[in-house]
């Protein structure tokens, strides 16, 4: 019934996370409209260039722009070498970087362990943990996985594999989120907030 | 922070409807998982496809393959001529279709009017149906414009430049929807269900 280019931008859309047929066809439809030529291009190249400009660092495996040698962060010599911070995925060097609040740098594991999804530590960057971790001066790994089954179970696995004499190994804290509610807190985050309690000062 | 085709995507994907900055990350960095390189480019060369292989009925105004003298509804010898249908979007076209209990035609009027949005007659494709009504042997038109203010307005429209004798005009039913619930069917939606009501046969 639908021309096949519609049908078949419609389906390249459905293989989107959370993107279902009808906001497939929603976005297909929109884009079709006289007024709108310029952002399928746009996005069609934006695409292109997302394969073709961009890689992922060969020490954090952060993405990074293609052709680098390393990523801004790993090549920045006013980061510390001394603190690693361990994260799953690129997002969330993303948003530990808008808190400003980290100066040191980063691994990206592309992942988290899980067993039900046939996720083991060969799929991950955890040789290349060890490897950086083993062959440099860092004093302190933050272990800043999510605060998930998969997250808390590829944290434990990584404090087995890194544990040695000198190494400081932390975790984020688990607590309330600022703006939170308790009333609307559910229970295992409140049972972590009272084991988490700090003193008043 | 991010790379430069990392951000760009992201502001491509944030310029669809119904996707926000969150949204048009995840996305991104969906596409970015090795395993979805296919994906971005396959994305990509259906956004190309979409403008290129692609047009719009001198006809009718539905979507078409680009190249072609006009849609394969309106070339359909076994379609009614005498029946036209009038509805706002392609997308409605394909809805009405799958139904398959139109035989007649189509006209794709490509929006609707509103005053609110700036959107007059001639923004619209009504100067061609009122061509195409006046020239052609149709009997009954359908007016088949969403059951919105816009719509409705619309409609009214229609019926004042399309009145003349011997054509039928006609507009969708409204009512309860199949598998709607009375209880929480809205005011105007009962209103106009009682307002329709049909004798038991």
């Amino acid at each position: 019934m639908l021309p096949e280019p519609v049908t078949k931008l419609i389906s390249a859309f459905s293989r989107l996370p959370g993107v279902g047929p009808k906001t497939a066809s929603r976005l297909t439809f929109f884009l079709l409209r006289s007024q709108e030529k310029d952002l399928s291009m746009d996005l069609a190249e934006a695409l292109q260039q997302l394969q073709l400009g961009t890689d992922t660092c060969p020490v954090c495996f952060n993405i990074m722009m293609a052709e680098r040698e390393a990523c801004g962060i790993c090549q920045d010599p006013n980061r510390e070498t001394n603190l690693l911070c361990v994260v799953e995925e690129p997002l969330d060097v993303a948003a530990l970087e808008r808190t400003s609040a980290f100066k040191g740098r980063y691994h990206v594991l592309h992942g988290a362990l899980s067993p039900v999804e046939g996720i083991g530590p060969e799929d991950l960057r955890i040789k290349e943990l060890l490897e950086r971790v083993g062959s440099s001066e860092i004093e302190e790994v933050i272990i800043a996985t999510n605060p998930s089954m998969e997250g808390d179970a590829t944290a434990m696995y990584l404090r087995q594999q890194l544990a040695r004499d000198g190494l400081r190994l932390t975790r984020l804290a688990r607590g309330l989120p600022m703006g939170g509610d308790l009333e609307y807190a559910d229970q295992n985050t409140l049972l972590r907030a009272l084991m988490g309690r700090q003193e008043l000062d």
